[in-house]
């Protein structure tokens, strides 16, 4: 196989990471696409670093051995707590969705101005954006917090419900006050949950989305190498670890992705 | 050890099952208790029936080189989809909590009565319950609803948030109208939200948890086999496959139970 026509590795521990997998799919129409998705083992964000490196580095193993040439860590989770450890075994270069979070809202906050980080307990916990923005030499003050609801929300598919507008006041009125300038959707299953998220913390509040940014970096980063695919349209796979009728009826009824056929990959 | 001094083992996909373990240390206090919570792959309630019955043969063989002598199965998910499967590998006797809760469901509901079972996707799913109320010989008309929410709803800690009451009348307040007798808890976290669905339902509704039925069929067994514990206290031992000290923070916060150190068994 061409090294160029080989494909882009993707994965996440749900359904989450096809928010990332839909904005490399419109931004690169001619690569192959190949997504994993741990269905069997999420949500990642409430276990523990170990556990989630661990997991991570199974899959990073499984997807290299498919000859991809480039592997997007489309999960916060793992990005926050695996990226280096993904790293170390893998030959290909791997990105994360960090680091296109934290450029994304660079430019949404001034200098001296707020950015609030909202995540899984694992991502919060870690501290990962903190870091990353200070880093980046970002003169920001950060806030974070964890909105350990938000995932079972979006797969229940209960986005637009009055529900999700009641658990996202609970989680975000009292940074209202606090004149934030950004919010990095810090989970890739939240900007299914944008607009909701968008009315709670009102107009002057930026929502930052890292999936685009990621698609953009992922071009930037196979152009740099001379791999981008030429023209025709990339295949896209999909594997699973458990439940894939379930995983297709939700990237349908959530995202308007038709799969196809899922595979199953137990570990 | 002599054979009536070995522990009972109790599991679950998580810290629900720890509704029931109360309930058999109340009944049992001189019994040795092994409970086990695999955190590192929770919920259950979503997956598939092959992947709980893998996750399911793999603690009760864990839990069997403990020299148990009686296995709780503490999850309606793994009642629901694993038991034949658990007891094809042990050699001794395995409960679930299905049977328990149908037993109490119908003392509480007249022939010819009305029973609404409430769960996980996967219990629902598998129509476990429904299935041993016609096994039974019940005359009642059997409803189901997945209420997939409730679990993560627990394990965030709002059992009495106004989002909790709004969530169950989400999934219930169509039932009202059904006249239902009995509502079967058939999830090991939902006595946790029981006064909150009590409340959706109205007086009409007797809410039947299988914590207490379970806990008494275990002595009852114990019994028959002659290996109830004589006096004095007898020990807990808690271990889980991840995150050991958020399962014992959730532990004392939800269920006031102090479970100590948490042993980590990883698979």
């Amino acid at each position: 196989m061409k090294n160029s026509a080989r494909p882009i590795g993707i994965f996440d521990s749900g359904l989450g990471g096809l928010t990332v997998f839909k904005a490399l799919r419109a931004l690169l129409p001619a690569e192959n696409l190949v997504y994993f998705g741990d269905t069997a083992r999420v949500p990642y964000g409430t276990k523990s670093p170990a556990a989630v490196i661990a997991f991570s580095r199974e899959i990073a193993g499984f997807l290299l051995k498919k000859k991809i040439k480039l592997l997007v860590v489309a999960c916060n989770t793992a990005s926050s707590l695996a990226l280096e450890e993904i790293r170390k075994v893998s030959r290909v270069p791997v990105l994360g969705v960090i680091a296109p979070g934290v450029e994304a809202a660079l430019k949404a906050a001034p200098s001296g101005g707020v950015v609030l980080v909202i995540g899984t307990s694992a991502t919060v916990n870690s501290r990962a954006y903190s870091r990353a923005l200070a880093a980046a030499g970002a003169r920001v003050k950060v806030l974070e917090k964890a909105c350990p609801l938000f995932v079972p929300l979006v797969e229940e598919g209960w986005c637009s419900k009055p529900v999700a507008a009641m658990i996202a006041r609970e989680y975000l009125a009292p940074f209202r006050k606090k004149k934030v300038d950004a919010l990095i959707l810090g989970c890739t299953h939240y900007p299914l949950l944008k607009n909701i998220i968008a009315r709670v913390m009102g107009p002057g509040t930026r929502i930052v989305d890292s999936a685009r940014v990621t698609a953009a970096d992922a071009r930037a980063e196979l152009e740099r190498r001379g791999l981008l695919n030429g023209g025709g349209k990339g295949r896209s796979e999909f594997i699973v670890s458990d439940a894939p009728e379930r995983f297709s009826g939700l990237a349908l009824k959530l995202l308007g992705i038709k799969t196809g056929k899922v595979a199953v990959k137990r570990f």
